[in-house]
């Protein structure tokens, strides 16, 4: 669960590999040989026989940030016995965040707002729009705001100034009703760390005007998907999806309307459970321990 | 609301046309110049400046039964003053259904106890099928049982014979997941009155296998989705959704399972409202009074 | 539906009545022949044989402001012959809240979202509270701040200190986590005009701490009620409710996280149903047109 | 998740203790010496300092039925030494329950049908009813029907009924609409095996009539429980919930009606994790390992 705890030497441990006995018997050891706490743990299999299994882990031990080199290069002789692919975190290396919108605000207010609430436990470092609109947002909390213009002319240049304004910056980038198509050159250097929420229920209604394809579709409810952005539009591992009733009275306004509010809930789930550690790849599929 | 109250001398009047000023009161005046009692009325407009408008009504009208074709009579002239498509049906006319099945009863189950429950005020007068593995089920609630089985080469003919079972016999026809996708030769006879369940939240994972197209795009919900049956597969006007949420943990027979609750209360939503006139048809959508 | 439309010219008709024939001709005849065009129209009736009958009307008038006193007094005539209690309000005419907040923000900041996104059609004009914390967010959307203290010994003066401020200012009063009991004495000045949002789903855990109350109880869902404000504590009409799943792993502090969200969409949803005319009291019930 | 999978080999080990490190690395490692696979496993602490741990492991061990005792004799020297609460159960040895009735067929039907879909792997012995009504719905399952009549004068010899029909044969007693009060002297013999589905969202509207109290009360969403049964009435602790959106349209004969559908699917779900082994009961909460 996300509420902000005392994060003062607790680490997170994320491993994927071949499922076969033995393994969580042997990280849990350990972790007790090291003298860390097991807090939580959460495994899945998607077959015990053949299959992969995935774990994460999160627990304390006291002088973390002093032992996390020593415990990095021991944890690695495990993992290469077990073929993992791993990584470990420390909760108090809290996660750089980019947010990029456009005009819309009500995305990155739900962000900001639940980061004032303690609910998201990241640094919001910057905000990056293909338009000023939000400068005032931004600034409100304190946030430097980069406006980087963008038409089909300039885009491969404004993505090179994205990046230098993030790289080394930045741990994640969320994309907060952001109105562009982000290239493949982008994506490649934030691989699976790049956040987006599209306003459907995906697979439906991909692509432009998803409220108006609903009501055009005559849809019983409208949804929000939040999803890891990959080189196909609309289409990467979806992270976490809400939806809410709607009738034949309303109208596309209306279904915007109530929309909005289902893309900020959405939204503030995935970020966070990105933040925590809490979401682990797998093919097309994200397994989310939250 | 559903629950069958006492139907005697209770009238439904559904109505859609032009909207303009004055459609209310001339309806209500007309029902209560005739002494009928309106129970419940719910109307909607697409737009009051050149939209549609929609209209139902539940009165009581003492002799309703002796009074019909009079009424009916009267009301059409009312009706060619505002170019009205409308219908009037007596809620003591139960609606006789025809209930296709396969393989699969649980969609078959939930309208029978949900008719024996009282909550669908229907008569099911027949099921028929491509297998004879319900017939049992049929028999215990002493439904008649058809048999017929259909293969690409018999199609025409099986559909033929289906048509002589329920002509004249059945007002509604409702596809509790029959595995057969009807031609429009059988559609036409019964234009949006032949409801179906697809055990996907349309217009994702229209087509064969919804629960493996769920499960290997990774969505958190998944849904079933009501709807009128028309020439293209899948795409009818929609009567009502529902989802639930899964996770990674679930595989393809754990969808299935989760997916029938969702289909059978969908379902069972649908062919309530259906029986009860609280449907319109307007371009590919609903308007549902519920 | 709540989008702000142009509402020039619009006005709302609310009605209660003893159920009789005839009602909804009278209304509407009277509307159509002054020339208005009834947008929408609800209705509601306990029970058609001695029960009683509500009912909303939107409809467009040109000119109506103009015509607003001729419009009041001729209804009158109509009204006393059905024996109606009755309102007609202006849509033009936005309606004035102040805000009553204690020290958490995430209710009002909802409220103030849901202005500048244009869903509120309402003007927030004071917020008032009894500790100065929330000055800062009041002041960053330029909203005058009335910093009223209040503890056992000034309780009655405090009273009166707020009805000073906002007599004649204000038509409606939220109380947007305000940690304070109102009394009588206020609760006389704008009667079935407090709107409340209490943090359990009612009639469970009313009272102080409702989260620890669930907490301590073990519940699989928590919620949140938006309530008018009566004599009686957290007893008032409710207005809207709404839960979220929660599970073992959830803390008292997860379950205030999750509720606030609760709490900010059900608080929301209520101050817009009552700014557009949409709620009608009926003993210690409500009649919603949403 | 709830599939009846292949349980030949599969056993499920629940674990209840003080925290403290080192428990999932002994518990997996007791697990992986002796050949088991660890198919899945769940694990949640109240506290990681001076709280409760509680673990659910499910694994593979081929043989298993034949080394279930002596696995028994080893764990035993584990768990005093972590001063565990536990148990072991095999999957192969499906639960026998006993359904108990009155009137009303829903809950029983829905357990019924989930036996037959194969989403319930239970064994349904018996149905106790102190009303003739549902003999035949039994029968048609070929399930044994008891009618123990109770009345306020024989209640005591009712249940020493009921209990000679139950014991040893029967391994959890299942209240599905069961109108009558259990008395401690009953739940002696099964405590914490007694499931009942109350048919309101406890701890609102506890006791008789919850549909009744619900309406008069105005609320927005009505809901079912299923909870153990303890001493006091409706106040065992609370194994799942689920709510439904309703109206000021709805009666009360209309909240029953969907109120039994939120019955049906709450008591599944309760009953079919109650047969897996994945409730926990902690003072007077359930940790549910769904």
């Amino acid at each position: 669960m996300g509420k902000v705890k005392n994060s003062k030497d607790m680490g997170r441990l994320l491993i994927s590999c071949p499922d076969r006995p033995g393994i969580v018997a042997a990280v849990s050891r350990f972790l007790y040989e090291r003298g860390a706490n097991i807090i939580h743990s959460d495994q899945h299999s998607t077959d015990p026989s053949g299959g992969v299994f995935f774990m994460r882990v999160e627990f304390q031990l006291p002088g973390l940030s002093d032992k996390e080199a020593d415990l990095n290069t021991h944890f690695s002789a495990l993992a290469s016995e077990f073929n993992m692919q791993w990584r470990m975190s420390l909760a108090s290396r809290i996660k750089r965040l980019a947010v990029f919108v456009s005009k819309q605000e009500h995305a990155l207010l739900e962000l900001l707002w639940r980061k004032r609430a303690g609910d998201l436990n990241a640094d919001i470092v910057m905000v990056i729009s293909n338009h000023p609109d939000l400068a005032g947002v931004a600034a409100s909390e304190g946030i430097p705001f980069h406006h980087v213009p963008i038409n089909p002319a300039n885009k491969k240049e404004a993505e090179k100034q994205q990046i230098a304004l993030i790289k080394d910056k930045v741990d994640r980038v969320v994309l907060a009703r952001y109105m562009q198509i982000v290239t493949p050159y982008f994506i490649s250097h934030y691989p699976f760390q790049i956040i987006n929420i599209h306003h459907s229920f995906l697979p439906a209604f991909a692509g432009g005007n998803p409220y108006v394809q609903a009501y055009d579709r005559g849809v019983k409810l409208i949804g929000a998907t939040a999803h890891y952005v990959t080189a196909e539009l609309d289409a990467g591992p979806i992270i976490e999806q809400d939806v809410e009733r709607v009738s034949h009275r309303y109208g596309v306004e209306d279904l915007k309307q109530i929309g909005q509010q289902i893309e900020r809930r959405v939204l503030a789930r995935a970020v966070i459970w990105e933040v925590e550690d809490r979401i682990l790849v797998y093919g097309n599929k994200t397994i989310v321990f939250a």
